[in-house]
Order: structure tokens, then sequence, then C-alpha cells
């Protein structure tokens, strides 16, 4: 028995092309570790999306990508500067802090969204070696919060980061969610802007469990085989993953699901907005819905609708829409809360 | 175009009922993160092949699963004592001693598995504090050289370890090679010869890609949800995981893939061992076969028939065998070794 | 030629007993790394004086302290909560996060004092394992702002921390100047107060070199020994370290120090709060003075006197006494700061 | 009370040159960490004695200058190579893996001595993922047996590992009793023989407990600032750390020091070669005699005269002379054995 709800757009399962395409390339032996023609077709499909000069290396999951790419670009004695929301600050169990060995420098935001003046206020102590030095800007596209970064963004805090010599990193666990809010191409959030190296989240848009992690500049990634390798990261019957991104790029189904995905969020927004009691906290940018209600709404509609509170002192929750969430999900959603809050005032 | 050898056991496809396993399970909303039904069906399932108190944990692959494993056992300041073959040894980068802080102690064997002597021999500086602490024996089952271990020499090693305040891990790589060997359930060699920490290998026995960590001691694992997150190995769509395992206990296909993979590897050295200039190296007891020949064949055989040189100096040849492995593939390339190795002398 | 001034109570030299206790123990043989006379005295001292069940360890510096410390209190998916201007936080390159593999979360304060609401507001996550659980309460006596948390205070965190299933851990790199500050003996500003580890500072008090790690609860401390020699923090000659400590010890050499770098810093204080364009940011409590002055004046001052700006944007500056600041030392910076500040206004 | 014996040359104290630098640097304030003249002069020593180009840093004991130096060299999926009985490998608790993340691969020798043929014995895998990478040839001089490798052997190393693109790594913690056995000059056994990064030891040769990291490829050593301070080896009141390197350096006292416990352990060696049941088991080039005898007699002469069995097993002994060893002491403990062993056999 499944148990349809908001609470994350990884509760969804996988799209059935993506579950074809695996069976489609379980064909015969083909040389494990990536080294596979359905390898080579995938990475051969990021680049015409990303850029010809992309490095492309698959792994397992968004903390995975993370982690590997994030190696690429520090030192132990270096840090990574991003938002207090950051998924690599406070989902990742602390996975950063221990395989990086670096600092994770959390800034304060409104809207989960770094700026070039936030940057700055913590570039100091640069050449002090008692200071973890910072290397890496992280931000997450779309964010923690739902919101979007938009491409001039993105541009002017690559362009802060590459000023101070600093690396920018993009975690895009929803980049797809991301790039088809803006109505762009997916290089135009990410490559075209600035972005040295992107965690290309597959698995919360419709696979099974994929991740990417990409390179913009390839001479970052020279190590990137040994790090994959020795992070545990590195898939034996790669052709698995690769077939998943193949699915993904093919005929746009990633702006396909994710425009679904972020469809059903502005379709709820949309419809609780004027709840009384309903007070929604972000801009509806992607995927995710954020809104106060009252501690006893929560309670109520928990049980049936499956989400989770975000802050647990306001009251603030977190409502996700996926692939799969239909407009029906939504509107029983949207009618129950509409019913729900206003008695619990 | 795939090509058919004898490289690895994962150059190998999935079963399709492994692959069916993961369809039937993609319906609707569950639980990230394992807490959805078929991982509690899943573990279930473990439980009645290893025993009621086992704690399972499902990661991605077989590094991961060694690292997620050992670490649940291990201080930085102790070591980790294995055969110089073990694949923690050779296999994975550096993973152990990167992740675990620890040392590695290898030694040297002729077959691939430890004895009691061996471990004792390192068994020294205890409670030195300059010392790194042997606290971990690991042993592969079956091993790199496709020997088994008995259940009386498991229960040895065990018996020895635990002597010694120390702990018996297993990388059970191929563990239902190892117990469709010995004709044996998969308990008999593992929880019920003393071992603690297994890792539990499903890729290469026709998974799409999944380990299972066991724990037969529950009190060592208390830890292990927050070491399995940190090391990057918690799956967020579980159920493709799981559903995996269940197809893999599920009317013993575990044992049907690994006797059929075992029976491959006797045919194929039972088909050269008399042929002039082959000398096999160790019991096949296993889905592997490892033997020398001449340089010049090896050169000869291997672009048709994929295969490794486990030796480069001695040109010592590593033949895996695998559940999709037909009696016409091992036909065909004994046929070839026949006529070629004498040719090359 | 030196410079005196008030940069750092690191750049005053040894107290002149310290010296002479290490000259006095030059004397043959004695056993490495701790298993001498010298530093069964040393340790003996310490229990005389903070409590008989005390475990101690000697280290060579205060980051080495912190980190031998920590680790025994900490796995590496546990966290370390500490004030923003912690040493550990933001002096010590970033070893917390790369030795223990933990992540630290700094609050902010206006003081450099933590309070139980500000532990209390990150203390959330508990048991989830995408979380960094936290695990240790951080606190610096006296701050690294030259605050001093009273008796009732420590109490009170440690309280909360263990109410919560935390350790209180406390930097002393300066407990010397709190313990003197308050005029009470070491203990009841540590282990009477419930602090579970305490990095015992000697260097910045009039010694060569030489920290010390307290455990008040000797179960903590059962794989110290280990940790210290892992970290790189075990003195072969150990007697040389244990000396220093005996000397310090010995007469109340400790307070004596203290108390004078204490009355040392208020004198400056006093000569200077009443300056046109001194603004005093914090409490005078140990022996430091932290104060805003205009940046020409910061200018002016700096090549004679030594001293850090704190924070470059607002220009408040850190004027540290040590054990050697002479009066006039305090006499001379104060008249000039009365002169060139105005004047910079 | 002291016991005089032949444990260790740290079981020593310091010469009376190096507590008399110390208290001579003792004079008012300096910059700390390292920034203050008399650290400046050190290494302006150091430049004269092992080449204008080198850069030094000083640290507190061995393992840290080991894990220091070695840091500079290699990635954590790079693996260090050196002999079974190095430091790195069995004195330092795991400290080279659990700090440098890497394999340490340790190899068999009669002597304690690396030979080219077993450096290339090991380095395979090259550019394979999978394998831990060799990256850095370390070895000890004078060896932890006592024998002494020619400047002709190191260069053959030097040239070896850079041929195969990796670096020689030399610890030095008793450089100066191998320099004063061959009778060279500290460079012509280092640096002049393509030594790439040493480990300077001090404290087995008189000092009070300080060593070096010097780097004579100054390309290799941008990052040790960071690296130090990360590692805690990075002293605040350097100065008493450098002066007694100054000490060392000054009217040749390191080769005083160490050409005087050469001598006593030659003269021991001789003057128990011929004793029925004694064996040497290695050349005494150094400070250091390593032989067989009885366990019985093992037992006798222990309580007073305070040596370990280097070999539980074989009762193999090691007795190592220091800077202080008298003509006395060894000749009162070559009587002893001259009396005891042959009653023993």
């Amino acid at each position: 028995m499944s148990h349809r709800g908001f609470a994350s757009d990884n509760y969804a399962g996988a799209h059935p092309d993506v579950l074809a395409a695996m069976a489609e390339v379980n064909v015969g032996h083909v040389t494990s570790y990536g080294a596979d023609p359905t390898t080579a077709t995938a990475v051969e499909r990021f680049r015409e999306v990303l850029g010809e000069q992309v490095e492309v290396f698959f792994v397992f999951n968004g903390t995975g990508a993370n982690i590997v790419g994030l190696q690429g670009l520090l030192h132990t004695w270096e840090s990574v500067v991003c938002a207090r929301t950051a998924h690599i600050n406070v989902d990742e169990c602390g996975a950063p802090e221990r395989h990086l060995g670096s600092k994770v420098i959390d800034l304060s935001t409104s809207d989960g969204k770094l700026t070039t003046e936030l940057v700055r206020s913590v570039y100091t102590g640069i050449g002090d070696e008692h200071r973890s030095q910072p290397r890496v800007v992280s931000i997450t596209q779309s964010t923690e919060v739902g919101t979007i970064y938009t491409p001039a963004e993105v541009r002017e805090l690559a362009d802060t980061a590459h000023s101070l010599d600093m690396y920018l990193h993009m975690d895009g666990a929803r980049i797809s969610n991301a790039a088809a809010g803006l109505g762009v191409e997916l290089r135009e959030t990410t490559g075209d802007c600035g972005v040295d190296v992107l965690s290309f989240g597959g698995t919360k848009n419709g696979l099974v469990g994929a991740e990417a992690v990409v390179f913009f500049r390839p001479e970052l990634a020279q190590n990137e085989l040994f790090i994959r390798k020795q992070q545990m990261q590195l898939a034996s019957k790669m052709r698995f993953i690769s077939a998943q991104f193949i699915a993904l790029l093919n005929d746009d189904l990633w702006r396909h699901n994710a425009n679904h995905a972020n469809a059903m969020a502005r379709r709820l927004a949309d419809a609780v907005r004027d709840v009384q009691g309903v007070t929604l906290t972000q801009e509806v940018q992607a995927n995710g819905v954020f809104a106060t209600i009252p501690a006893a709404a929560v309670s109520t509609l928990q049980p049936e609708f499956h989400f989770y509170e975000w802050d647990e002192l306001s009251h603030e929750c977190r409502w996700m829409c996926s692939w799969d969430t239909t407009e029906d999900d939504v509107d029983r959603f949207a009618a129950a809360i509409a019913e729900v809050v206003p008695q619990s005032l």
C-alpha cells in the first residue's frame, strides 16, 4: 500500500521510461566501472546538453555527488561558504566536514540564496595560516526552500567567487526544476553562468537513483576518477546508472517531469494562498511550497498527507510536489487545508 | 554490442527477476531512506535466512559495504588484519585507510586465506600506544582467488579473533558462491561460524547494484544509521535496492545463480587442466579459475575473451564466470585455450 | 631586539622559574613518553589542584589540547557547539573539522559567552541520521574577548549539556586568568561546575610551551593515550613538559602570573576608558582589553605597540596583557592612546 | 632518581648548550608562531647547512615532522612505500593512515633499508583508479635497526623515485648519526643525494624537543604553513624551538653528539661481539646495537640496564646509545653481558 503525499520528491518512484531504459541495456557483458558503451553515450548526451568540454562522473546519490565534486576543489584547510539551509550544511550528517576535512561556513538567508555581499562578509583572514581559507561558494539550485537563482544572480556569484580566487559549486539536486522554472536550457543556469562544478540531480526528478558530477572546467577534474572510487561512489555495473540519465535527457524528459512538479506546486500554492491561517513563507518558484499553518492543523493534516515541518518552532511546513504528483493529489490536499486550517485558528 | 568474456562477474548484467522486482515496487509514494515496506520485507527475509537477531543495512556497492561495516568495529588507532589479496587491501583505492583512519595489515598467503597462525603473528604491541592495535580480522568468502573457507576454518578464525578481543569481518562480495560451493545455507558459513559483520554481496550475483551490511551481533550496529548516512551510502529511493534483495533471496535465486557460475568455472577448469602450458594455480572452489599461461597466449586470447592478468609478472590469469556465463561461452574459450596455449610455448 | 607590545600573551617569553624547572630535571636518563617521575609528580599536582580523580594528558599546544580532549567525546557524526568567536571555530585553521570529522556549530554572541538558550536553539534533529548530532558544548574560559563565565554560568551550561546527553568542554587556554579574575581556585570554575574535559592552558601564562588535557570523568579518558599519540601530541622527553607545569602550580605561580596580567589589563582599561574616541566593547574581566578607536589611530599606534585589529571593519582592537607586561608598558601605551586617538577623530 | 641505560636515545636529557640557548632567547616580547628573529636565524642556519633554497618548518616531534612533510607530497589516494621496520609503519600508532588518508605499503627487509628493486616490486596498478597510487618512497636515515644508507644508495633511490614520478622522503630522526657515521656533511646524505623532503631530527640528538621539516624543492612547500597549523604542529612561542636548533647547528654540536653516541655503540658492539651467546644481528653503523641473547639473559639484564626486546620471539634486543652515554655506562653493561649471557645458555 502506498501513501501519496507531499513529504518529499524522493517519496515518488521512477518514471517508467527510466526503468525501461535500464531493462534495455540489460544485455550481455560490458566492461564494468564505466568503460561501457551506455556510459559513453550518456556522457555524450551530457556534453550535448551542457557543453562539449564538460567532464561527467556518475555517482549514487546527492551527498556523494556533492562530496565528490567539492573534493576536487578543496584542500582540507580551505572552506566552503553556503547558505545555512544548504543540504551540505544540514542534511548530510556532517559528511562534508568528515570527508573534505573542511570547514563549512553557513550564512543566514531569508530565501535560501547567497549573495555577493554575504560571500564577501566571510572572505577574511586570507593568507593567515590560523584561518581556514574560503575557497568554494556553494549554492543550491533550486534552493532547499523552493526559490530559484536567476541566471544573472548565478553569474554575479560566479564572478565574485572567481575574483576572489574561489570556485562556484552548484548543488543541483533539483537543477531540472530550476531550469524548467526559469524556462531556460540546463546550461543557461549552470555553465553559461560560470558554475565550475555541478551536482546534477536525477533521483528527485524521476530516476531510480543516479546523480552526476559535472565539471565545466575539465582541468579541475583531473583527480576525479580516484576521488570517486576512494569515496565509494563508483558503480560496478555502471550501465544501469548511465541508462537512467539517457532516459532523463532524451526528449527533454527532465523538463517534462520538472515542469509538472513545478506546476503542481504552483497549483497548490494558488489554492491555499488565501486560506485564512495559511501564510506562504517563500516564493513558489520550483516544486516546493513553504507555509506556516497552526500547530493543530499540522497534526490533523500530517497523517493523511505526509509532509514535514520545516521549522518545528514556527510550524513552517514544506509541501513538496514531484513528477508524479497529480492534480487530484493537489486538489484533495488543498481542500483539506482549506477545511482544517481555519478551524485550527 | 556486448562482448561476452571472463573478465569479471560484474561484466554481467542483472537477472531478469531482479529488474522485474524493481518494476513491481515502482508504485506510488513510499517513505524514502529505508522506512518503506519493501525494505521492511527485505530485512525480514534476511532475518529468516541469517537469523532473527541480525541488523541489516543496505548500501550501494562493495567498497561501501566494507567501510560501513568495518567502521562500526574500529577506532582510528585500531587496525584490520587481512590477506594481501583482500579487496580492502588492493582494490578499494585506499578507501579503508582514508575512511576508517585505520591501518590495514596485509599478510601474504598462498591461497587468499588467513589462518589463525597468520593472525597471531601480527597480534603484537597490545596496549602500546605507539602501535596501532589489531581489532578486526577480515576474511573474504569466497576469496579473491576463487578459494573457499570451510565452516570449520571460519569458526577457528572467529574463535581466535574473539579470544584476542578482536572481531571477525567477512567480505562476502561472493558469499553466495561460497555457500553454494560448500553446499550449505548462507548462515552456515557466516553467523553460525562466529562472523560478527558480513558484507553481503549482491551485485556480482545478478543484481543491478546492491550490497548489504549484516551485523550478527546487534549491539555492534548501534551507530550504523549515522555511519551509513555520513559515509554517503544511504539511498533515498531505498525500495529499489531492497527489491533486488527480495528477488535474490526468493526461491533461492542466490543459490541458483551462484551454483551456475561455480559450475561454469569448474567446467572451464576441467576443460583446460590438462592442456599443455596451462597450470591452474588455485583450487577452483567458486566461480573463478586462476591459471598461468604463456605471455604470448595471453595476448592472443585477451581481445576475444576479455580476462585480466592477475599477476603481470607470472602471467597468472583470472577467468571469472558469472550467473549468465553459458556452457557455450566456456566451451568456446576452452577450445581457444587448447588451441592457442600449446602453440605459444 | 625585542618589541614589547599588546599583540598577544604569547608574545611574552617564559617565566624564569619555568626554565629553571626544566633545567632542574635535565639529569640523567628517564623513561620517555611520560613514564618518568617528573610527569608523575606533575600529574599528582594536578590531582591536588583539580581533584583526585582527574586524568591528565600533557600536550604541546592549545589546538592539540582541544583536539585531543574533544576526540574523546565525539563520534564523527556528532557536533560541537561553540561561540562564533571560539578559538576552535576561527583560530585553528579548521583542525577540529579535519581531525574530529565533526561539524562545528558556531553561535553568535555579544560577549563570547554561550548561554543555555543558545545551546538549546541548535539542539534539533536528535536521532535523525541526516543531521549531525550535537554532543559537546565547548566554552572558552576566559573567553577570546576577555570576559569570564561565573561559576554559576558554567554550572548552568554543564547542567544543560548533561540534561541533553551532551558534554561540557572548556577551552582553558586562559583558565588561570579566569580563576584569578574570579578570585577562586582552579577547580571552582572547572570540575566543581560540571566541566567534563578541560584544555588547561600553560603557554599563555608563562610557560615555554605546554598544555594539559584534563578529564574530570576518568571513564571518558580511556582511549586518550592512543588518541594523544595518534594525534601527534605525545612528547618523547616528556619531563620537560611536565616540569613546566610543576613550576606553574608551585606556590600558585599560575595565579601570580594571571593576576598580574589581569591587573595590567584593568590598568590599561581604566586609563583609556574616558579618552574621547575610545569605546571599550567588552567588560575587562581577564587580561584583554577590547576597544574601538578610529582607523587612523590604529595605523599610528600599531607600529610601536603591536596589537591586532580584532574586527577589521569596525576597527575594534584587541590589547592583550601578559605575565610580563609592566606598569610602564601600560602607562606608555595609555599615554599614546590618549594623545593619538582624540587627534584621529 | 635517574636510571641510566640503553633503552632509547630519547631517555637522555638535553645537552646543556640547548637549555642555555633557550634561556638566552627568553628576553622580552617577540612575534609568535615563527615570525621572530630567533626563528629567522635558525632557518638561515639550516640554509647554510643544507642549501640556500631549502624551506624549513619547525615542529614538535618526529611523528609530526613525518606527517607534516608527507602531507605536502601526497593525495589521499596515493601511497607511501617504506620498510616494514619504518617508524611511520610501526611506531606512530597509525598516524600516517589517519592523517594522510593514505596507504602505507611496507616491505620486508633484512637491514631496514629499501632498495630500488623493492620499490619497483610494488610499483603496479599505475593509473588504475582501484589502486592506491605509489607516490612517495620513505626511507629512514640512519635506519631503525642502526644501519646507514650510503650516499650512493640514497641517490639511487632518489633517481628511481623520480623516474617513477615519485618523491623521496627521508625520516631523519637520526640524520645526525647517519652523517656522522658516514663522515659527511648533512647535505651530502640528504639534498645532495636527491632527497625531496627530510624530517630533520633534533630531540634524539640532545634537544629538549624539536624537529624540522626540510623541503629541498621549495615548490613542494607551498601549502606547508597551513598544513603545519592544521596538523597541530605550530608552536606559539616558536623562539624556544628555534633556539634549540641554533644550538645544535652551532659549532657542529650535532656532529659532536652523534659521533659520541655512535662511538659508544661501536664500543659496546666490540666489547660483546665475541661473547658466547651474543649474536649481533645488524651492522653497527650508527648509535644502536642489535643482538640476540638468550631469554634468560634478557630478564636478568633488563632491570638494571633498561633496554627493549626488538623482537619478542627471537629475543633480539636493541641497545641504544645517546649523546650522554658514557664509556663507563658501556663498560659496565658490556661486563654484565659478558657475565650473564654465557651463564644463560
